[in-house]
């Protein structure tokens, strides 16, 4: 029995988990004799555990059409320009805005197209399953998500479920029968850009997060392509009403239950691209913790308040974030201010009150909480220091958002990925083993959800300059087909292992 | 000749230059015989010019009915409770909003029950003006401001008014008669809060901010209680339009004339209160500067970004600001940033893009070009910094919005504010002398823009704490009175200066 199956052992019924036998006769006879690689067409179904090892090494996707149906997705919300090809743009596709829509749509009909069995559950969640021979166990997942950051691009995400789509494809064209179905997974709301939890449907999905306290997150008020958050905020569940994706499954690993889960995704990062490095086996990520913080001052009037009478909420933000910085470095760790707000927002008026968010991270858990109890110390100092002089210090007020502990990837699922990342640059230059390194991921991503219930592993490629979260973010077509040819071996790779053990 | 008139020269016919001449018979015979010092009814119209300076200095407003108009004002747009009282509120009324409206069209209702003729220009500017003997000469105006900050209080303008309405009904029912018109104006927009040029009404007024340029201002979308403007913003014009408050008289001192300006304000610093003094004879404005900042960096992803790959345009603005107190300190003047904005404004990405003001102040206007010439080499230095780890460092833009010299009020105003103020004091204590003071304003004020055509001058009175554009704002019914009393025998001082010299 793999560990895959183990992990279900709470939430399924125990005659699934019996060894596998086996069938005695086989429709599928030599099937390899028709089997050539890089080819796209089969004559004859073959089933994924016939396979032998150097014809899973040579399962390969398709670059150029990888290429074109991710573009094409990005049709819908694309974003700012940064140069003059058809492709040269960003991505603007906020969680459940109706580009947003347009791709889900597109989404379920084209994964509809490869035979796939499509539910949606309570958070939007779309799971496509192209079903295996075998009915009774979950199917092996790809998953990531189409939603980006306001000022985002065309990889970060969309990747990863291209990746999936691409191979049901390349799996469909071979007439390829896997045992345990091969499911993709698009999750709402990843980027937590537009409602401020990231990862948070598969965080419902994992019951880490309470379904009701997803759907009640309202939007954030910043997002300025959404003219409804300033005045009148959705909230998560009112904005998947608007665009008509509340499905009927309970959002629970439960009732959408998995083998494993592989993402595939841009590193984000400038470790592989700076070391011309192709593939970085993703074991584990690191730790972070988002808060929101709130600094109380006094408003006071720009031109007649000495700066000893003054309680300026703004100007004790600025001594934070430059402290936070030095502070976090010191750890190893990073800090980070996305947001902020300092009401009541006047030219001649000294800020009173001041929000923002702070983005902690760091390889261990227990860095984030070391950096975090020291910024609580400095900041309420600095915060102290301003407004001394009129005796009405500034107070900081701190709001756990979302903790995510550091996350160890699971070693079955690792194994698959290494083999299959391995096999695909084999023929790449003298020492194929040196483009291939492990690599712990600096983002999170709905692989730290899903590794809570299911075996989880991701795979990074590399991205120009390191840089994502950008409309300039990109990746080429060959890192993306590169990946995505990872990304197909390994689930064939972790069927095999399911059930040829 | 008075200064007042010949300020008037370049746009005045000379008919009206020149010096006037007593009529030879009166029919004010020995008015005085009735007036009763601080009684409010005189059996028969006397003439200002016939007073004595007894007479004068025992004018008076009547405190308790200054405190009822004044809050009475205040139901409209009253803001954030800070106490149990009844008028325990802070106002929020912001320029050209509906409560702006019905202040608006109670101040002419009530101007006009005091036989003045009302007149309303392209700015939205009204004149309230009870004419005087001679109808050839421009009035003496008490002018001042109905709209406050989004988080005020009830005194910064609302007094400056309020104490204009109490001195024609002081006025009014001794049945004085003035040879000038005494006049309340109400410019519109002082605060630069939701429009965001300060004192821009009188500044189209005195003909230094072009007509247009008002009209076409945008409002500030942190100015969070008009829903309009994040989605939608109103210029000043269609705001002025949607309360039906565009005049017919061209917005100019040319069309609207004055004799002087008189102008009483909360001080809002702390010198008055906390020398125990009563009144300011403020003599000039500090200088000041505003600028809009913009500081290009890159998006980046805040997980996957170590610093020194970051080009973060807020880290790089909190350094801006720690720096920026630093350096206008060391000038002795004042920077101060009153509005953010960080794009694109989500948690998990680093900002490229950050917006802000600056307000830089200092008692000379070489001051402010000293501070704001160092503050460009030390952003310039900060920007550079931060983002050459990836050869792409920020870039800092600094946008000039306003400037505003340092200005010196006129003698002869300065002169009748400080004998009214020697005489409504008169009888406090046994060092009456001490309880007024010269004073430098530091705060911006409409009577910085009329000082540029006629003479003017301003009164200041105590404030708690030197607080303002506060909720908690407050000045105490006695200093407001003592205020008014002094602005009203300042314009009957100057009255008396223009047409018995």
């Amino acid at each position: 029995m793999s560990s895959a199956l183990r992990v279900f052992s709470g939430a399924t019924p125990a005659s699934r988990l019996l060894p596998y036998k086996r069938p005695t006769t086989s429709r599928f006879k030599n099937p390899i004799a028709q089997y050539r690689p890089f080819s796209i067409s089969w004559r004859q179904a073959m089933l994924s555990t016939e396979l032998s090892e150097a014809e899973v090494s040579a399962l390969r996707a398709n670059k150029d059409r990888l290429a074109r149906d991710l573009h094409h997705s990005c049709q819908w919300g694309y974003g700012i320009r940064w140069g003059d090809g058809p492709t040269d743009t960003g991505m603007q596709r906020l969680s459940l805005s109706e580009e947003d829509k347009k791709v889900r749509d597109w989404f379920i009909e084209t994964t509809k197209s490869l035979k796939c069995n499509v539910t949606v559950d309570e958070m939007g969640n779309i799971f496509a399953v192209r079903p295996g021979r075998r009915k009774d166990v979950p199917p092996t997942f790809i998953g990531s998500h189409l939603d980006t950051q306001p000022t985002g691009g065309r990889y970060d995400g969309i990747l990863g479920v291209l990746s999936g789509i691409e191979a049901l494809k390349v799996i469909d064209e071979m007439g390829l029968e896997t045992e345990g179905g091969v499911g993709v997974v698009n999750w709402t709301n990843e980027e937590g850009a537009r409602f401020p939890i990231s990862m948070v449907s598969s965080g419902v999905w994992a019951e880490s997060i309470p379904l009701e306290k997803a759907h009640n997150l309202k939007e954030v008020p910043t997002v300025a392509s959404l003219p409804t958050a300033a005045s009148a905020p959705e909230t998560m569940r009112s904005a998947l009403e608007k665009i008509n994706y509340v499905g009927s499954v309970p959002c629970s690993y439960k009732h959408s239950p998995m083998a494993a889960h592989f993402e595939l995704h841009i590193e984000q990062g400038p470790h592989l691209v700076s070391a011309g490095q192709r593939v970085g086996v993703v074991t584990a990520v690191q730790a972070y913790r988002w808060y929101r913080l709130n600094i109380n001052g006094r408003d006071s009037h720009t031109g007649t308040t000495a700066f000893e009478h003054r309680a300026d909420a703004l100007y004790a933000f600025a001594r934070m974030m430059v402290c936070a910085r030095e502070v976090a470095a010191s750890h190893g760790g990073l800090a980070s201010v996305g947001i902020i707000e300092a009401k009541p927002g006047s030219v001649n008026t000294v800020p009173g009150l001041v929000s923002f968010s702070l983005d902690v991270r760091g390889p261990k858990t227990e860095t984030v909480s070391a950096i975090e109890a020291q910024l609580k110390k400095e900041f309420d100092a600095i915060a102290a220091d301003e407004g001394k002089g009129i005796g009405k210090p500034c107070r900081v007020e701190w709001i756990l958002d979302f903790d995510s502990p550091a996350v160890n990837f699971h070693k079955d699922c690792i194994d698959c990925v290494q083999s299959s990342a391995d096999a695909v640059v084999a023929d790449a230059g003298p020492d194929p083993k040196s483009l291939v390194r492990t690599i712990m991921s600096g983002a999170g991503h709905d692989s730290v959800y899903t590794s809570k219930r299911v075996p989880t592993s991701m795979i990074f490629v590399p991205c120009k300059d390191g840089l994502s979260h950008h409309p300039e973010e990109f990746s080429s077509a060959e890192d993306c087909a590169t990946g995505a040819s990872v990304i197909l071996q390994a689930v064939i790779r972790y069927d095999r292992k399911r059930f040829t053990a």
